[in-house]
């Protein structure tokens, strides 16, 4: 894979994807607008419309960048490793800077409203989700971008690393679900079931939530699509891989 | 890694993981059975109570079963490739026959009370799942169980049969969570607020059901805990592999 291929060259099948996760993103966040431009009387802080901030919030910083984060090192295969991790870190550390507005929006209507918190399934997965991810990004910094974790320790936390954040970012569009369907049931319980247009138009954004976590997920997953290391670095992994390895290195698939 | 290890043994920390995935597996079980018995009058066929098969066949079916499915080529990795797919086939095949008893519990309950069906996200994410599962299950018995699919033809499809499997796992966990935030608002929506004992049971099955896909995802993703090929199997891949791979083989990791 390394020898006679242009170093620039992505594989055809995962621009494609990758073009058509952005288009379902983009479709996400304008149809979460829509949803509460058009229903539910639009998005303002200081003003009763206050919650409403929390729902555009958790899709754009919990589902949209959360999950472009992830795609970072697919989309910019032939870049330096450096630039790309700084990119991974700091395309999660907006996501939970605009997670933690929505969060705030929920507390602060709720407290407004004298609406009890933390009682339903949707906020007990929503905020281990979103807890989780702050640990997650905190124990990704510490191991990858600060200097100070050893190689060996970094070879061992990775796969752990990588499996958490999918899963992290599994559990977010769930939690996203749930809270599609507790609005739906709080505003629209009497009309829901005979398939209006606000609860078809929630239930379609539901929909698309799982298609993103999909397509995201088959690009992050597909063995060929992983990002190939550079010349510099398998230079270095092979030393260091015959240092440490017991097995062979095509072993183990 | 398939020189001098004796081929019966298992790693160990995956036992340790397939016991917890089973303690919880029955966790659930034994929850939503608390759930709908001590809290919605328990579960009977030809009666008001029909409703009640309809959670509990998902959850043993849906999530248990095909969960248990999915971990069989972890579990019994020592054992010939046909005996293991087998019981893979049959133990989703068990799992799709329970979750349509499941389906119908649900569809006549509402059409004995007068209720629509399929217009939440609920409905629209559990359909979505259990007919996908069904189509994944046939085109697994085309591909993998009856003969007539050549070998590259298997090689090709193998990947997406994986990460769908894995992608409807994932599904149906998500379609219980949204089933049992629906059955609270529709129950108890009144008290939900207050923390009773039975929203909490119901949140809490809802947070097991969420650990027991972390802890099969885990199991699954681990690449060390994948099965390894068998002595004959391994002959016949290799030769296989000179023939059809243009890459190294220790290449694309």
């Amino acid at each position: 894979a390394m020898d006679g291929a242009p170093p620039s060259a992505s594989p055809a099948g995962l621009s494609v994807f990758v073009a058509v996760s952005q288009l379902l993103g983009l479709t996400l966040l304008a149809t979460t607008g829509a949803w509460l431009g058009r229903y539910r009387g639009g998005v303002a802080w200081h003003s009763p419309l206050q919650f409403n901030a929390h729902p555009l919030c958790m899709v754009l910083g919990m589902v949209f960048l959360q999950g472009d984060a992830l795609l970072v090192y697919r989309v910019f295969r032939h870049e330096a490793k450096r630039s790309t991790k700084a990119l991974h870190a700091l395309l999660h550390g907006l996501a939970l800077v605009i997670a933690l507005v929505g969060i705030i929006a929920v507390f602060e209507s709720h407290r407004t409203k004298g609406i009890p918190n933390m009682y339903s399934l949707h906020s007990w997965c929503g905020m281990a989700a979103f807890v989780l991810y702050l640990l997650q990004w905190l124990l990704g910094c510490g191991f990858f971008l600060f200097p100070g974790a050893s190689f060996s320790l970094r070879r061992q936390y990775k796969p752990q690393h990588i499996f958490f954040g999918i899963a992290l970012f599994v559990l977010s569009i769930a939690s996203c679900l749930l809270g599609i369907t507790e609005m739906l049931l709080f505003k629209i319980s009497d009309t829901y079931s005979h398939l209006v247009p606000e609860g078809v138009l929630a239930n379609t954004l539901g929909v698309m939530l799982v298609a993103f976590g999909l397509v995201v997920g088959y690009v992050l997953t597909r063995e060929e699509w992983k990002r190939p290391p550079l010349a510099e670095e398998t230079a270095l992994s092979m030393d260091f891989k015959t240092l440490t390895e017991g097995e062979s290195p095509g072993g183990g698939s």
